[in-house]
């Protein structure tokens, strides 16, 4: 199958799966979720994703309570009945179908659903652009939630300019794009805004922030204005649908590269990386 | 049938409905929502909740193009199919189904999925509880869509706490409850926050107002601090599913009580304004 959907344990054609009209992702978007690369069957960073997950489900207090080993097998059981090539696998957890109310149903489980579909990435000699969107989010952007109501505005509006993503900003302060991470190259320097309740923990972010501090590259986490990153030597964009792209113009107005010695570096870095655990060379 | 499920023209017993897996509330709480107070088969208000359900489609871009006088008789049956009483009306729209991308989609329909529930309206004696509660949600609460997660989290803390409601404010600044609005009464004049980005514009909470102006009580939209609250003679909670009640007590300090008559005529009113539109007198 080219999109394949999971409900619990059942395996199908994605469009044709159904889920209870009940579940509490439907009436409160009360679900937690992840995203993984998947190359050739397997899965990129798998455990920093179920690292993340698990741990969106302790910040929302979801009860998941199926163990690591037996996620994974259901995963591998799911890559299995798609195509291969590469794709995305989509992981979410809802706290469970119950009557609608707010307070936390005292006897539903959670439902897993997940996914895997084919996915196309951009070339890395891509030139991204970003648009700039006010960052109206709430602030519980650190759990992986499916509250992406503002996202998906930011994401419409991103293409109905023709970008690559948004530049979210709450006022003067960088947050992160609609659904990547925001660094910047300046001096040589790897800088990223700091992991606090705006933004969220970018996988793709902290696999390049290992792979920097192991080749001797400086990284350093504090809050970046709109202004100084207008300003960076490079301005890089990173997601697990996306790896690592140089953007080249906000808004229009050209900004970064300046220093595509050290972009390429990590790109180099990351690309190798997923090969080291895919064994595909993208 | 006593809860009665509604998914795009189908009808059946609501914890049997399903909806398609990839329906974008699943994936990005992707849909706006009414609630409308039923009683005896006539819906309350219904009106003034379609325009609120149509306008929320309209802020949220979702291309919802049921007329309403469709969507009448569409709620018409589903009550029907129900057992009457008293019962909650939940309609919800979303953006539709179709595979995963933020953006909105080019060929999705937007899907409709309603619920009879039954209902048990607190006693208008009942003297209520507030807890508070930081509010972090999105800065786009005017618009009713189910991106309710920190709604969610207020609810469970108010439910651990065995209060009412929640009180939520942005710093010292009252916002709402959890699911209802803050009213106060202060000098004989009915006080409410502004109908801003930060609350959603409550149906009864324009009805109270509507019923006071037509009866020479004067009111007034404006910021309230918490302290400015904690210090009203009366504080009031309304909501669809709670009509009117009086707050005697914030995280444990007891609160208001200081205008009785003038509370209880805004009751007098409302319940009033129930009986003449549906003829249950409650």
């Amino acid at each position: 199958m080219q999109r394949v959907g999971y409900f619990n344990g059942e395996i199908g054609p994605l469009d044709d799966m159904t889920i209870p009209l009940c579940d509490r992702s439907v009436f409160f978007g009360d679900a937690v979720y992840d995203a993984v690369l998947v190359l050739g069957g397997k899965c990129y960073t798998l455990d920093g994703h179920l690292d993340r997950l698990y741990n969106s489900c302790h910040l929302a207090q979801i009860a998941f309570d199926m163990g690591r080993d037996t996620l994974k097998s259901e995963i591998e059981r799911l890559i299995s009945a798609a195509d291969g090539g590469a794709e995305m696998l989509y992981i979410e957890v809802t706290r469970g179908a119950a009557p609608r109310k707010h307070e936390f149903p005292k006897d539903a489980r959670p439902n897993l659903i997940m996914s895997v579909t084919p996915l196309t990435l951009p070339d890395r000699g891509k030139r991204a652009t970003l648009v700039s969107f006010e960052d109206r989010r709430f602030e519980y952007c650190n759990i992986k939630t499916v509250n992406l109501l503002p996202n998906v505005f930011a994401a419409q509006k991103t293409a109905e300019c023709g970008a690559t993503e948004a530049l979210m900003h709450r006022g003067d302060r960088l947050t992160e794009a609609a659904h990547s991470s925001i660094l910047m190259l300046s001096s040589g320097v790897l800088l990223m805004p700091p992991l606090d309740r705006f933004i969220l923990p970018g996988i793709t972010r902290a696999v390049l922030t290992r792979l920097a501090k192991a080749n001797g590259i400086p990284t350093e986490e504090r809050i970046i204005t709109v202004d100084e990153l207008l300003k960076a030597d490079e301005i890089l964009l990173c997601s697990t649908t996306k790896c690592l792209l140089r953007v080249f113009e906000v808004d229009g107005a050209p900004v970064g590269g300046k220093d595509e010695a050290l972009a390429q570096r990590l790109q180099d870095l990351l690309y190798a990386d997923i090969e080291a655990q895919t064994g595909v060379r993208l």
